[in-house]
């Protein structure tokens, strides 16, 4: 009897979790899985912001994928996805194409400029470890250009971040300890830096506790982070951003941009002819594409409601990793033909936002925190994570042990 | 009585030089000593290309002057010279001005691009800390850009170094040693990088001798840097470079180029009313200005002819050590009406040049030297420049002690 084939494409949370537990679950003779991405890495995406301050190096967020999979089980392709064929079962990649018995689609998200002008051509995104590095190199160079100007020209040391909702507050709360190194570095002094936080919303971090909120920007302030809040981006350009509306606007120049305030699923995901909303599938409740009983979506492109408030939970870690083992788990109940499958249900056990690697805010197991025992928690979940994706060992090596 | 003042401007080799010289040599009660110089720091000029290229952090090249100078002798300006007017004794600052009795203009180099177009707009050169740490960033930042572009381009990847003298070899010496670093930062293979060092003479390192010259070129061959001898660059655009002349021309993409050829004395020199050639005097056997008794030039903007060959004597850091010497004795001379000034005879005690940090060409006591021993001789010959200027503390503390 042939093997059936499981491909996963994409090893981010949802993808590498649930090879993980597959190749925990399945002996070799049950079924070939392979799993293609298109770098030979796994990376944390929740760690990003902090390879683009520079406040930590990019391969402290990064595996070697032949380091977490079993490789007497995993076959694995580094190629990129442009897409899925599901009449044919087969998945068409830039260097060649796989076929499959059973999909796993989790394929991450991309940056969502709301069509707003400019942002894709002239501001940054930390969207993964490329152009993490790039921001972080960007802004280094500002700082390095400034220093031999004889015209000294300050907006070079101006940085906008767009958006201050997760990503946004933990880049800038990263920014905020990097800036004092910049300015040692490059021989600046400190009040000529800006970093700016622009957020269209009348608050920052909504959804987050008020008390925490009021916490955070009190603490970023004090750190010299400027927030300008209820203010609309209306474009981006070389020279830095135009904000307001209609009469009222006002140009803010800066040498560096950094868009953090929009995600959305994959594109692949709506070429291949899934129906979605900015790339996110509305999955069934065992994370099955509708109408395809061979091809699950996991991960910030599967669209899950939380019925409590009746709107989609927010795109995480906590959620695609959780995905990647129910995933698995269903995976393996088809492959065997037994058991049953399983109905995914998020389990949040909290959420915490940092503000650099020494204070940050959150709510963990419905106890809010603020201070070092939020900062200590913010590593404590860092380093699960690297717990379930690669064992012990890896959180030896990559985890988070600058404890105050 | 009066003190007499003697104020000295520049704090490179030849003006720490003297400084040094002559707080050993005169009394707190004999002279007011006042030292101006635009940075607060002294750097090792003949360390750049290694800051530049990345293989040395530019706070190991630089030494604050408060280190240096004796303050209960020694008074320290920190300002730029903008002009000196002999008959008033006086010097211009850009905040101010200074009045003196003996004047020592050591103002150093500036880059001299020859007229050809568009090198002082698009290219760098390695001519201070700034710069140097720009060149390090900016190459840094090329690396960065091509791991995040889609659409690669790989002229971004491509270095160019115009001029194959002391410098220029020196600092593709340095590259290509570096190279394999960037590109195991970036993700980037080797083969896709190149550095290519543009010569208009139809050899490298005029002046070497042809067998030490032989080893260098097959050596950094090896190394990957590729040499474009008797090619004359016509213009530097926002691209790269343009190369050779009339219809006979072609376009060299480079992310970088980097001037390395011509150097000239400080432009404060001819602007002060100097007889100069290129910002360079003529200057009297006791080193001062022609026509001016209380004027001392030293370092690059002194202008000595080596009798042997009836040329100039290139501007090295040797010889202007060696003038700041000189010029302290014949101060102390002047300033005490008693003994007699010295002629300034350069004594060459060899010349090095290293090819990155584990390997060198040069004569040393008439002696060629290559390989391991060069590349020491010059890691001596480093460390006792530092020597002479701060003691033995200044050698423990930024010496080179990276011996193979």
């Amino acid at each position: 009897m042939r093997k059936p084939k499981v491909v996963v494409l994409g090893a981010g949370y949802g993808g590498i979790m649930t090879v993980v537990n597959l190749q925990k679950k399945l002996g070799v003779n049950e079924a070939d899985i392979t799993l293609v991405n298109n770098n030979d890495y796994h990376y944390q995406t929740t760690w990003l912001h902090e390879n683009a301050a520079g406040t930590l190096h990019h391969d402290r967020s990064r595996i070697a994928i032949k380091d977490i999979i079993d490789r007497s089980k995993v076959d694995f392709v580094q190629d990129t996805v442009e897409q899925v064929v599901p009449e044919e079962k087969k998945v068409i990649l830039k260097n060649g194409e796989v076929t499959y018995d059973y999909l796993v689609m989790a394929l991450g998200f991309e940056s969502e400029t709301f069509g707003i002008k400019g942002l894709k051509e002239h501001a940054f995104s930390i969207a993964n470890i490329n152009a993490a590095r790039q921001i972080k190199e960007h802004i280094e160079y500002q700082f390095a250009t400034y220093s031999n100007m004889k015209e000294k020209k300050d907006e070079l040391l101006t940085i906008i971040v767009g958006g201050a909702g997760f990503t946004g507050i933990e880049f800038v709360g990263e920014l905020a300890n990097r800036v004092p190194e910049l300015c040692q570095e490059f021989d600046i002094a400190r009040e000529k830096v800006k970093v700016i936080c622009v957020e269209a919303a009348p608050m920052i971090l909504p959804g987050f506790d008020p008390e925490l909120v009021e916490y955070a920007r009190n603490y970023l302030e004090r750190k010299g982070i400027e927030f300008r809040i209820g203010t609309a981006i209306k474009e981006c350009t070389t020279e830095g951003i135009i904000v307001g509306a209609d009469d009222n606007v006002e140009e803010i120049k800066a040498g560096t941009v950094v868009w953090a305030a929009g995600v959305r699923g994959s594109a692949v995901v709506e070429g291949s002819g899934f129906e979605a909303m900015r790339g996110r599938v509305k999955v069934e409740p065992d994370l099955r594409a509708p109408g395809h009983d061979n091809v699950f979506i996991v991960g910030d492109s599967a669209l899950i409601i939380n019925e409590e408030i009746n709107r989609p939970y927010p795109p995480t870690a906590q959620i695609a990793m959780q995905q990647g083992e129910t995933c698995a788990h269903n995976l393996t109940v088809l492959i065997r033909e037994q058991g049953n499958m399983e109905t995914f249900t998020p389990d949040i056990k909290g959420t915490v936002c940092s503000l650099g690697h020494d204070d940050a805010i959150g709510t963990v197991f419905g106890r809010k925190l603020v201070g070092w025992q939020a900062a200590f928690m913010k590593k404590m979940i860092d380093n699960r994570a690297l717990f379930l994706i690669g064992g012990p060992l890896l959180v030896i090596k990559k985890g988070k042990w600058n404890f105050l």
